[in-house]
């Protein structure tokens, strides 16, 4: 007994998959889960070279770790997460260490960790990536917590972790929330790379009558260069599966109404709370939303017909200026989701390093890019570097690529094809690089109508004006 | 004593400015305020046609005020809202009544009418709108509450109200917090056309070299047609004013780092929640946040130049191709917000009358407008009208302003200055009448990555796919 290297709370098939990869590296692991075939299934994998353990038993499987004790959760965010903390804290000792690995939402973690310090056991929200294949074989890890009780996960967690030329996908993250949070704007990127890749099918589809298998050898070459990345990877790959029942491509059999589970909408919803600008990604996550309304969609459709066209470009330079310019939105949409770490980083006081952050986000997750190098370097050369966008490596690709979004953009409008998350990142882009913003004007009207005041460029002081006196 | 009309907790501006409003309509008015100086200055301002008293004793003031009593609170909105409720408390009795006249978060009104429903008190949450002079001559009022016991208040409010032919800015809205989420969405509204009005202002002054006093004129001349509202006519004046040490425009001489008080952040942030698409919303609130970024602009304005221009229109043509986008990006904004809220009511069981909605903008706040008018109309000829781009009276002419609005934008783009509300506006419009929009690819990706599942257009069911099976 007491000899376990890792106990894993709930076995769906993410926790099952983490607690597998683990045995595989060697490691004792036992899981616990009230469903008992789940239990069960779980220590059907063990042989010579796989201790495993599962039981549905809470004391039982407390006292099968080794301590201090290192147990993770893997149930649904919410709710769930603090019943089964306390179910399992009469159990535990000071010392142990709880790891939540779902999506939790970064306050809620917040108040676990006070909860759980002020009895002496050390708390972790870790964000994970890389859905069931990476839970199995390697995923993403972003870990918040204690930086000393990290020592006694750290040899697990690396050992399984993705890896990118030899280094682990996973590192200590920070303090506190420091894990849910960079998780969380890990989906908010997400959202909108996936959305940019979305409105890039629609107009070469819908505008240029591109052929599926046009599109997904599109994707399959671009995954080759410097767009190489795990959602444009699958797009290629997604683009090429046929219906089993139909024959016909399956993504053209797919609803249009899209879903979501929240965490992109929680980085829009945050990232305003601190005044960090992600306007791609809350573009992103509004887009779905009017997805939903399916039925107004069609009867406006009737209402509002559009007939424009934009110039005629051959396909083959279509799709280099479209390579050049979804680049250029990928970049910027990368720039605020980590501007908006470090804005959070000194709100919260996290300790995030952004070098670490684009290290472990090369492999294992979702947004895996070839892009990740070029922004580990840019903040390995300056690790105080505001937003990616001042790197000036970066600038001088940026630069050369400026001319196609502006392009791509006016396409979009042309042809009455809503590119949201392309004109909105080129807006962000130009609003950044703008020296004077007309904003100026705004403080003058909040000043007329609220007597909310202003600032003056030339003149210290807060000033008020009677404006509408002659 | 017990004979007041109407009493009022808080003193500042908005206080005093709507007691001595309802003074000067016939209204014995008793002001409460715990600054001697601020209760003493009201009482100065009785005479023989106005029954004004203040006081700085809570039980006196309570006392005052007819049963049912009707107290007002002006106070910041948030924990000063709890605290004046608290010490108001003990004194009152059933059926007394309290409204809430702050910008407070919904979310704290339904919890405070819950609290005070309990002890028999009527708990009122009203959005008020139109400044200290609306609060003085005449502002827009959203109450929401309990409809019953709005017969206490109604006549006070009418006579006060802004009157739009004959008719009062006032009417109960709802139930609950109705009063405040109208309010908050009024306030989102107002981010975004003051950012529309914002970018056009800097299209033309930065991209077309037009002077302060042209653009003055460009406004005044607005102001007498279709797009006639407050913001375009206080813009006018703004832009007239000059500052009186340097005698320049004094507009140009304000600071262009923008602040904000939080409610058009709210109105995004909930939008998000409930899943309403308020795009141009979410944009003003995320450009007003990049204009804090003053410094990081700067540099970016260095490593980031831009020649490009857009083509060649006159001075006269330009600003009639403005006025066009300008009216359609306007409507469309208000119905993003007039959306949330037909989508709030139904979510939060307010049975909003988004005719009567309509009917109370028209005057008093700060988003009254011309176009008001066209949507009380549409309303009418709809009350379940889901969108106000779905009424066709609006449809036929927003459709001879879509290559307006189109040609602007790509000005915006080809000079590179951000018209992020302007992009936004028409992305939202052209999602909103696309009949197939690409997410079926977004919802394939969540499939594929994380076994979301999705839905068929030609079966019914929830499907997964194994993709990257052969």
């Amino acid at each position: 007994m007491e000899n376990f290297d890792f106990g894993m709370v709930g076995l769906g098939v993410m926790g099952r998959n983490l607690l597998l990869n683990m045995a595989d590296h060697g490691f004792s692991v036992a899981g616990l889960d009230l469903d008992a075939e789940k239990a069960a299934s779980l220590e059907n994998e063990a042989d010579e070279k796989h201790t495993i353990k599962g039981t549905t038993d809470t004391k039982e499987f407390i006292q099968l770790i080794k301590k201090p004790r290192a147990i993770m959760l893997l149930v649904p965010a919410g709710k769930p997460v603090d019943s089964v903390i306390n179910s399992i804290l009469p159990h535990l000792e000071e010392g142990d260490i709880v790891v939540d690995g779902g999506n939790s939402y970064f306050e809620d973690t917040n108040r676990r960790v006070k909860e759980l310090n002020a009895k002496g056991i050390n708390y972790f929200g870790m964000g994970i990536s890389g859905g069931e294949k990476g839970a199995r074989f390697g995923p993403s890890m972003m870990p918040g917590g204690n930086e000393n009780a990290y020592e006694r996960l750290r040899p697990i967690f690396e050992a399984v972790a993705a890896k990118v030329d030899g280094e682990p996908c996973v590192t200590y993250l920070g303090s506190g929330s420091a894990g849910n949070y960079v998780k969380m704007v890990h989906n908010g990127i997400e959202y909108a790379i996936m959305q940019l890749i979305a409105e890039t099918y629609d107009v070469l589809k819908r505008g240029y009558n591109f052929e599926d298998n046009e599109l997904q050898q599109v994707f399959e070459t671009w995954n080759q260069g410097a767009l190489q990345s795990y959602l444009i990877e699958i797009t290629a790959a997604i683009l090429k599966k046929e219906d089993t029942i139909t024959g016909k491509r399956l993504v053209s059999l797919i609803s249009d109404t899209a879903k979501s589970k929240g965490t992109g909408k929680w980085t829009s919803q945050n990232a305003m709370d601190i005044q960090a600008p992600v306007p791609s990604i809350d573009l992103a996550v509004t887009m779905r939303d009017i997805s939903k309304y399916k039925e107004e969609r069609v009867k406006a459709a009737t209402m509002y017909p559009w007939n424009g066209d934009a110039k005629d470009v051959s396909n083959q330079n279509l799709v280099a200026l479209f390579k050049d310019a979804f680049h250029f939105a990928m970049v910027t949409i990368y720039a605020q989701g980590m501007a908006q770490l470090t804005i959070a980083s000194k709100e919260f006081n996290y300790g995030l390093n952004l070098e670490e952050v684009a290290k472990i986000w090369r492999g294992g997750c979702i947004i895996r890019a070839a892009v990740l190098e070029d922004f580990r370097k840019a903040y390995k050369a300056d690790k105080n570097l505001p937003n990616l966008l001042l790197d000036s490596s970066l600038a001088s690709t940026l630069n050369t690529q400026q001319k196609a979004i502006r392009e791509v953009v006016k396409i979009g409008i042309d042809k009455g094809i809503p590119m949201s998350v392309y004109n909105t990142t080129l807006a962000y882009f130009d609003a950044y690089r703008s020296e004077v913003l007309p904003t100026n004007l705004i403080q003058a009207q909040r000043d007329y109508f609220g007597a909310h005041t202003y600032e003056r460029i030339d003149q210290e002081g807060i000033f008020h004006t009677e404006w509408d006196e002659k």
